[in-house]
């Protein structure tokens, strides 16, 4: 069989499930849908179909798998990837409706949420109740909880607290059968059975549609401390990296940004800073706790290792409108970068003490390849985010030469210990340099994993580990 | 076609991969690895190898699945659930032989370690360069790193410092195929495809044979002060745990333990100890950190969360031989448990605020089926080991009734948001109480990714959510 354009009849259906008003047909209505924060990718859409609940999900699942109808869950559509992108037109679930918080439950610090929750009014409304949900991507003002989930997602405290994978329990998924399960339980333990949930994460919705989300939450710490420091070199700033844990200090977060970055946040986002001549490179440090001396005492570390890294200027943020600064630098450096070119950006993750190889590098094949790259990341984990501008690049170089000079950056990556993504995921755009990693043995559990979960091969198709081979038009 | 036993020119095969002395087929010296320390089963393997290499593991994997051998690995034969019985004989893989830190890197604050290796031993390894590799079992001084991960492990200091899910960064598995791969990077943070690496934390030895492990380090906290509070009541004890976490303290064990735990080790490890009456359940409290006015903090915090509810004592250990007197009853509570009579052990978990209503459920149920019980375990993580101790209990109620009785524990476990095993995982001994929490679609789901690993059904079979449908003899 191949994949199937939606028939009217088909359409009536849906229109019976989730109501006339959440069905989406018109060009105009299903633009929003076409694109996501990826490049200037563009697929429509053949429907746009806003479901509320897992029931509805679930019908609108068992009749495109019967019917072999491609099906593309949606988020917020600020993926970075293009995993939303419905390449293969059909049906893009779009989960917006999914907007509310369940539960926040203070007993067992845990909350049920819907996945079209808006990460930071998720982690507002804990913070309200003292708690902590530390999973912020520079989006967190626009993406979704659940798109994180299916990215796995990290963000700027991950240095400290861990990815998503440590914060997600449980999560209620429904499968291209229309079966709705939970996959584990809402524990902080689970050894019984093989990890659904953990497959789930990152799974950028190939395997199922992630319908209800229970996350650990954890005390919010009372205090921080954010600091600015600036190097003459990336290596410098990098090298400091690995060595601020070393000196026994973990910060909450620890952030890499190239004096280019500043740059463009001045120019796009009207932001005053004093950029003095020679600074290549910034690291942007929170550290956190309950206890002003023990902070106060890890920036004194902090800043005992940076000494021993040709670090020109430590700059303290004194006050809340100081530290929102700083940030605000840093939140606004992928907008403010992007509003400057065509571009693409790569999310390259190594062992952090390979950082300094890792971007003298990129900017030699930079070089090779006569394009421009603004990093910035974070650092703590050793992941870097690598904007490539396409500035004067010719229209030609871009479209074919491009594509070796990139392959080249993913391959030193992978020889550095490292992987292709640590946070966006593989979705559209990367899925053509898996290879440089991972072997057809990958290849073929994966596939198989998905033929699991996925017979018919109509969940997000032709992203990740795509081209599947065909059997009729179907990806499998 | 069905299971076969290893046939003369298949043992001489395996004699040529690994060496003549490393495969043993006398009686005698297959017992030591006949039973694990599950309960008193016993079944014999055919046959033991005991490789080296992954290549070995690789030959060895090839040829039993080209010709139908059950191969069951094996760690260190500490586990709880019967995981490494070869219920269907076959060969057993023993991997003592990995007994290698292979490296420990300090610039990374990664490990990479062979899973033949003891827990403690490596713990003890990366502490002499100030790190922490926090998973601990209570069995961390016999157990193999192989089998934490296997099992998904957990231990006292969970609570602070997560699973072994949260450590493990990279694996190297050889496949029934006698592929060998590794399923990640060593990362922080890995979004690139399946998550193969949580997919095998936790697999019991069904889907590869772990080979090399890749670990997160962490900075070794400088201190910790260690409490024990005794109550009148488990509930009052369990109630005081999800309260602490409210306080805002994160403890970094939180253990749990019945009176009758103490007094068996009072009566079996020669323990002295001043067991008050009326006292009916314990807390063993730990805070650690890097600086001694913060725990002094948390230990206040702490005491006055225990005044709310009915603590009678709190006490101190003031010097490192106190501390190690206090953990040596919790961690040979176990061994002097079992040490009294027949048992069996199972292994609740729930969300933690519902501690109370499990313990007192649990002793309901043991009044109704008529046997006695002794619970202890990680209670900061809602994870209770509960031991069921045959005592005056009919041989025919042992083998029959109590069935129905760990059934309703179960039941009632579940009913509370959790799940049948937080960290001992599911093995041969919990396998039948898998349908009280999960669906057909759950059961088809694991074995569909079962198939894609293991087609042939050799590996560790008749574990988890086995007995599967056959095939032939074999299990699909």
């Amino acid at each position: 069989m191949d994949y199937k354009p939606v028939s009217p009849e088909l359409l009536q259906q849906f229109r019976l499930i989730v109501g006339e008003a959440y069905i989406l047909t018109d060009t105009d209505d299903l633009e929003p849908y076409s694109h996501d924060e990826t490049e200037d990718l563009q697929y429509y859409p053949q429907i746009v179909a806003r479901p509320q609940s897992a029931d509805e999900v679930s019908a609108l699942l068992k009749l495109c798998n019967e019917n072999y109808i491609p099906v593309t869950p949606r988020g917020a559509g600020t993926g970075l990837s293009g995993g939303a992108l419905p390449v293969k037109r059909g049906l893009v679930i779009a989960m917006e409706r999914f907007n509310k918080i369940v539960k926040i439950d203070e007993e067992n610090l845990q909350a049920t949420v819907e996945p079209g929750v808006i990460t930071e009014v998720f982690m507002d409304a804990v913070a309200e109740k003292g708690l902590l949900y530390p999973v912020d991507p520079a989006s967190k003002g626009s993406c979704f909880i659940g798109g994180n989930v299916s990215h796995g997602s990290g963000g700027p405290r991950v240095v400290k607290y861990g990815t998503i994978r440590e914060y997600v329990l449980n999560l209620q998924v429904v499968l291209p059968s229309g079966d709705i399960i939970w996959t584990g339980a809402n524990t902080l333990k689970y050894a019984s059975g093989y990890n659904l949930t953990q497959l789930m994460i990152g799974s950028e919705g190939t395997l199922g549609i992630v319908t209800a989300i229970v996350v650990k939450l954890i005390p919010q710490p009372k205090y921080n401390a954010l600091m600015l420091a600036s190097f003459t070199t990336n290596e410098a700033a990098c090298g400091a990296v690995s060595a601020i844990f070393r000196a026994g200090v973990i910060p909450s977060t620890l952030e890499f940004m190239e004096r280019k970055g500043i740059e463009w946040v001045i120019k796009f986002d009207g932001l005053v800073f004093d950029l003095k001549d020679g600074i290549e490179a910034f690291l942007l440090i929170e550290v956190d706790g309950n206890n002003q001396d023990v902070i106060l005492e890890n920036c004194e570390q902090v800043n005992t290792v940076l000494e021993n890294f040709d670090c020109k200027e430590v700059l303290f943020a004194d006050t809340t409108a100081q530290k929102e600064e700083l940030w605000r630098i840093r939140r606004t450096m992928p907008v403010s970068v992007k509003s400057n070119s065509v571009y693409k950006e790569e999310d390259t993750v190594v062992p952090r003490a390979a950082l300094p190889v890792l971007i003298k590098g990129i900017k030699e094949i930079g070089a090779k390849y006569g394009f421009e790259s603004v990093c910035y990341g974070h650092a703590g984990d050793g992941n870097l985010h690598v904007n490539i501008i396409k500035g004067n690049m010719s229209d030609i170089d871009w479209n074919t030469k491009l594509k070796d000079g990139i392959r080249e950056i993913f391959k030193l990556t992978v020889d550095l210990g490292g992987t292709l993504s640590g946070e966006h995921g593989i979705g559209l755009v990367q899925k053509d340099y898996m290879n440089i990693k991972y072997t057809d043995v990958h290849f073929a559990l994966w596939r198989g994993i998905k033929q699991v979960f996925d017979p018919n091969g109509i969940l997000n198709p032709g992203k990740i580990f795509a081209p599947s081979p065909l059997k009729g038009g179907i990806e499998v």
